[in-house]
């Protein structure tokens, strides 16, 4: 398998090398080897995860340039194929920083390699120090859609060095636009609905366990409109086969949606304000994803000082699929 | 009926000899009569009309000082009893401006009489020119909910005075807000949904021949997020039982509601956004009208220099329900 993987890929074999701790490493075979690519190349790591497999099919999906390696977690390295909607691409994974001390070497190849890489990640809430620490100490500039970090040593180890990133939690842009929305009626029109009751209902998949985040986050903002605080415990949360159907989700997407509805109802019964927003799938993510790579190439290319952004800068920005 | 009524209220008295064209009227005699009312008084004018009447029932309910006298349009002047929901009021029904010459002589008695007084004109399109001029040469704040009126000519007249008024095409504060989010996020993030599709159904009365205005309103903002242009005769208007029934309408309400549904769905359909506002009846306007009044109570004791105020100074106003 390796030597036919050698055949196919002369900077996969490269990267086999690597990871076979090859010491001596020849750095004019490997440029000689390697083409300066123009505009922007994306890596993706996180891979098999479905979450970077969904951004990496966007890549293709929108012809922007997939890197053909990948950093993965504590298991063997192994070709992936992708399959987008028109083309497909072998994707080599590798495992990434914290298990394996070629990792930064690797980066530091391909950000020669491919002068305007931005790597994506959704790995895991582990890696994600490691991570980071690989993608500022190579300065490479990227897309954190991985959660649960903790926030505080990420922003200690990102202010370390000088490359940009989009680190958001909720990469779903529409979603954050309307997040955006009723944030600023919340703000603006505290108590405009002051008479009115909410009712929160979200069906996700049966393996989720806690309360959707997004709906938390939206709730906050409605219970500034009612005036009175409106306890996470009172969000319905769906999770059987029988209430999810019911309740609109269909059959296919049983094993991964995010359905949420939030209703307000005057005391008197005559009026109700209804929002929803239901995702099957993953699309939605990744292509916010892309559009947080698109945003980063477009804004580092500005002079401005600001490094750090999130989805309402990629939302602000215009820069829209 | 007349002496009945006059041993009732001395006040009403009052209304029917000037609406008889009593000419001799003694002064200090209406003064003696009359009794300085302190704190927000509320004449309502458009009554029989039902939304004016919502209005009345709206300040019994809420405390608020209801004047026993309106101006309504070319009717017999006669005594309508208003409903609150634990009290009642006989209102005086009396022809407005244009119709009967003594309606701003009646407005100025009430202007003495109620300092702090506040119309609410739900009347017609046709009334609007002469009622406004009464308002202002009586230097009388007002709450105008008649939509139909000529805005330039409106302006001009209000502009040839020194009152205060609040003038809003819908009274629906809520509803005011949610056009505003929508307003603001379509101005800053202009095609964040470019993948999207937009479908829109609205439900009103059979009697109701044209579209939702509020619908139109709120598609032309929907319309910059999606970056295409939405027809307005893509809006589907339901008038018909079943399909009203069958869009959730209530049977008691089939003749008077305003449903609005706004779907977004994405290229894959893998996502769908929605957003409703029902309305059943007119409590919602009402309610909001008194918001209107209220802030126009409160703003006009503050020294600025502005004296024309729509519903979305009530709502940033925080004086709310």
């Amino acid at each position: 398998m390796k030597i036919c993987h050698t055949l196919i890929s002369g900077f996969n074999t490269m990267m086999i090398l690597l990871t076979s701790n090859t010491i001596a490493f020849d750095r004019s075979i490997r440029r000689s080897l390697s083409m300066l690519h123009s505009g922007v190349s994306v890596m993706v790591n996180g891979m098999p995860g479905l979450m970077a497999q969904e951004v990496a099919k966007v890549c293709l999906d929108r012809g922007i340039n997939l890197i053909d390696v990948g950093f993965t977690g504590p298991i063997d390295q192994q070709n992936l194929l992708i399959n987008g909607k028109s083309s497909s691409k072998s994707i080599f994974l590798n495992q990434g920083p914290g298990i394996n001390p070629n990792a930064s070497l690797i980066l530091r190849n391909l950000k020669e390699q491919y002068p305007d890489l931005i790597v994506v990640d959704y790995t895991h809430p582990t890696a994600i120090l490691n991570n980071l620490k690989c993608y500022i100490e190579n300065n490479v500039d990227f897309v954190m859609g991985t959660t649960g970090g903790d926030q505080s040593k990420m922003l200690e180890i990102f202010n370390k060095g000088s490359c940009s990133a989009v680190i958001a939690p909720n990469m779903a842009k529409q979603i954050v636009a309307v997040q955006s929305a009723l944030a600023v009626i919340s703000s603006k029109y505290p108590n405009s609905f002051s008479d009115y009751t909410l009712t929160v209902t979200e069906s996700h998949q049966s393996s989720k366990a806690d309360t959707s985040g997004t709906a938390k986050s939206i709730v906050a903002d409605i219970s500034k409109l009612i005036g009175k605080e409106y306890s996470f415990e009172n969000i319905v949360k769906l999770r059987d086969y029988d209430n999810q159907i019911a309740f609109g989700v269909p059959q296919e997407s049983l094993s991964g949606h995010a359905f949420h509805t939030y209703r307000l109802t005057s005391s008197d019964d005559s009026v109700t304000f209804e929002l929803k927003h239901n995702v099957c799938g993953r699309r939605i993510y990744a292509e916010g994803t892309i559009d947080a790579v698109l945003f980063l190439d477009q804004v580092r290319k500005q002079t401005n000082n600001k490094r750090l952004y999130n989805m309402i800068d990629v939302l602000e920005s215009g820069q829209m699929s």
